[in-house]
């Protein structure tokens, strides 16, 4: 097969860098395709030590790496299978049509770190399979569950035992993480990099603001988010 | 002045876009130089309005934007002087040897939203007026105060009276932050992005940890920051 630069399209997409790809061998080895190095890898043959492990193909492929990598100094790169794996009954992370790919890779590797396994994703955003996400997760992607719903009101639906916290900038029901009662299964509402949440959210659940000075215009949602997950994580099974 | 692209010896920096230039005209105006502005910027009136407001001269420079801008898609690129602004006796963020530029801006901005003015580093990190820094900042940097040490030692020495948090990932002594007892002066201390702190950090004040899951190796530095000011910010004058 002839590997291009990864498009939304595609049915497979790829890991960049030794760890993602390690990850990726252990969390997802019946979906990885095979593992593709570059023959001036430091590390050759520990690497296909770890393919022969998880009996993963891997070969050295200079011109293939060439094609796929968005920028140089990549040795290298792993391919999987897109898959599914849908969000289970356990406490959400929701990003609202978030906009950047850094940010949903960050967010998720934080997740992963608090415990958080599951992730919801709303309307027109990022996609989650974008080699850049899974780059920015280090590789804590393939060890998430994750579902798309088209609006939040097709998330809530399905999820109505769910309480629900979105995160706002200003509003007057909304309290500070302390303040607020936690319940064992939630679901932490996040608005994109720009916009933050509509504005209708302030009538879903209990909204949440982030104590914070006016010096800035807001934290950017990769440290709200992560806080977000810090105030709730006793909440969560680990 | 024919403007370069930036180098750690000049004695000027560049911020990038409309947003952290206004920054820096509002906070600034005595270090200012002068305001550039591509002649295809959609809103050369307004910013040429804001210019004079602080009666600092603005103007069309194709060329000069070329030149000092690392990436393109960039409008507006201000010019400042660098200046010194110790720190005072308030609480202090410290970072040694701090390593990612967009990390370090990142870590200002989210200091700005929880109200600390205070950045000390310690030893061979970033520059902390590359454009890169500035620009992660979104011009959060013109409103703290920074100093730089060579060692910790002499860190140490001068705020003799902080009470000392060091964050490490593991270390039996270290506790996690609801249960440390918060003083008023303090200095919360983060290693850098590959290798955190030095071991020896272990023997200086009351150690933090961190809760996490052994899934991931680490949260990032700017994660691990923005937790430990959350902690702390009732400590913090707004």
């Amino acid at each position: 097969m002839r590997y291009k630069s990864y498009k939304k399209e595609d049915n497979i997409s790829y890991t960049f860098g030794a760890f993602p790809t390690i990850e990726m061998m252990e969390q997802i080895p019946e979906h990885t395709v095979e593992v593709l190095i570059q023959s001036k890898y430091a590390e050759v043959d520990d690497l296909m030590d770890r393919c022969r492990k998880y009996n993963i193909p891997g070969r050295i492929d200079d011109r293939s790496i060439a094609r796929v990598a968005y920028k140089g100094n990549i040795f290298v790169v792993g391919v999987f299978q897109k898959y599914e794996r849908p969000v289970k009954d356990e406490p959400h992370i929701v990003l609202v049509e978030p906009s950047d790919m850094g940010n949903m890779g960050a967010i998720i590797r934080t997740m992963v770190g608090f415990g958080y396994r599951d992730l919801a994703m709303i309307g027109n955003g990022v996609d989650v399979f974008h080699p850049k996400v899974i780059r920015a997760s280090m590789g804590s992607f393939f060890k998430i569950r994750f579902s798309h719903f088209d609006t939040f009101d097709d998330y809530l639906e399905r999820y109505s035992d769910h309480h629900i916290y979105p995160f706002l900038l200003d509003e007057e029901r909304s309290k500070e993480p302390d303040e607020i009662e936690k319940k064992p299964l939630f679901s932490l509402v996040f608005g994109n990099e720009g916009a933050g949440l509509p504005s209708h959210f302030n009538s879903i659940g209990d909204p949440i603001r982030l104590p914070q000075t006016t010096d800035v215009d807001s934290l950017n949602l990769t440290i709200a988010a992560a806080i977000g997950m810090y105030c709730f994580r006793e909440q969560v099974k680990r």
